[in-house]
């Protein structure tokens, strides 16, 4: 397949290397920034710069960038895609995204009329650090990557999905935008909120010495693109907002049996807590 | 030296196999459970069980017990110690523990007259198991190891310090228990707090496909020794409410910047919070 990566950040590059280091696809990029276009070159992550007749005869796009810019990409370029291009991205909400496409996708009667399928994605991976330069595709060993079907062809999902195995994901999940949407609110966006309001207590400054394992797993994400991850949050509003009440709710209880001293109900919430974990892992 | 650990768990199994393995003081054990104490025999992790003459003998006393145990034990032998014996804990809190150590160890005029020097101690490692069989030397190496010295004489203080680095701790800190409650509220018992509060949320037993690093980060300590964690939680009381109201107020911050879908505050709160993390690591 004739591959065009738009976006080489940690997703984008390292989704370039997985691609050069285990398929044969040819890999061509797009970037902003010229000289990170000129490391992957360089590098060997990218077989070249894609020209706009690359992208026009790509068999595959793989959008890594923004959810703005996402949209930006489908009104500027989506017309002029190939007939049966597969389109899709890594963004890590997806309702707001799917609805967008599709909404760009379809004519005033409702009817597909864009040349591409629309796979929407989410690799479950990442790590504290951001940009081409912390790029690695070793971070996918193993990991989910979930794929949101929508309207595309079980033909065009199985690309994708059998793409993401070769570049290292140890399984695919395929779920609706919606519960994916509410299930990344739990296991990715409060962790983040959460790492960001632990570092903001005034004791965080005095940390060292005291510290172990704990606060450097809580702490890990907080040094966070704010940018990237306030879009991300208002992006899936109602699902975050649910989640961080929960926890509030439960950190409540859990302070208030501390500060009532009552041994029982604090033995009980945290048996519950051991409990689950057990189970769940 | 004779060294005497009482309670053979993950730290004071640690501490055995950390100190036959890297120096040549005689190491004996006490457990209430005897299987323990085979165990612990027959891997080398102790010379043999300590008998009453053995505490009575010890030139250093090792208390890794749960709160309570440690004032048993005091009361108990406390008096049989030999004079100059060093007296040190492991417990996670510290001013409870010096302060009902102190009290049995002055009469009531407030002089010493107990035979021990206190030293208490605070070795920063641990892991997610518990018992001796999941104690490994390997989780002091390069931790820090706190100590409170109270009253304790400076070569006192200097005895335990020089066997904390000769087990593989990497740095000694010294601190009043004061600062360490506080401090300890914020890097160990909140994240405790945290990852069962965290667990207990109805989405957690759909994480399995969705969750990455964030998730795994978070909860790992949520399976938790309840019994353990309620007894530090609540001798550790106000300091742990006073570290949770905090958390709470910055959490509903940035949930509340959320809701109201206020950008400019969520970014700020965010890039606050990824500048304290540069900053402090």
């Amino acid at each position: 397949m004739n591959i065009v990566l738009v976006g080489l950040g940690l997703i984008g590059g390292s989704v370039a290397k997985a691609l050069k280091q285990n398929t044969s696809h040819r890999v061509l990029g797009m970037d902003v920034n010229e000289d990170v276009l000129l490391d992957a070159c360089s590098s060997g992550a990218i077989d070249g710069k894609a020209s706009l007749a690359d992208v026009e005869s790509a068999d595959l796009v793989y959008l890594s960038v923004y959810p703005e810019d996402i949209l930006a990409f489908v009104r500027q370029y989506g017309k002029r895609l190939k007939p049966g291009c597969i389109l899709t991205d890594a963004c890590g909400i997806k309702r707001e995204i799917c609805h967008a496409v599709e909404a760009l996708s379809r004519d005033e009667k409702g009817a597909w009329c864009a040349p591409y399928q629309f796979v929407a994605g989410h690799p479950m991976a990442g790590k504290e650090q951001s940009g081409f330069a912390a790029s690695d595709p070793s971070i996918f060993s193993g990991a989910s990557y979930i794929l949101v079907p929508g309207s595309a062809s079980q033909e065009a999902v199985e690309t994708v999905a059998s793409l993401a195995l070769q570049m290292g994901f140890g399984r695919v999940v395929q779920v609706s935008a919606e519960e994916h949407d509410r299930n990344i609110a739990y296991t990715s966006q409060v962790p983040h909120a959460l790492a960001c309001a632990y570092v903001l207590s005034p004791r965080c400054r005095q940390h060292q010495g005291f510290s172990a394992g704990s606060y450097r797993d809580v702490s890990r994400v907080a040094n966070i693109n704010d940018v990237l991850w306030s879009r991300l949050f208002l992006d899936n509003k109602q699902c975050l907002v649910d989640e961080l009440d929960e926890l509030l709710r439960n950190l409540q209880k859990i302070r208030d049996a501390v500060d009532r001293e009552e041994e029982g109900e604090l033995r009980r919430l945290l048996q519950a807590a051991a409990q689950i974990k057990r189970e769940v892992g």
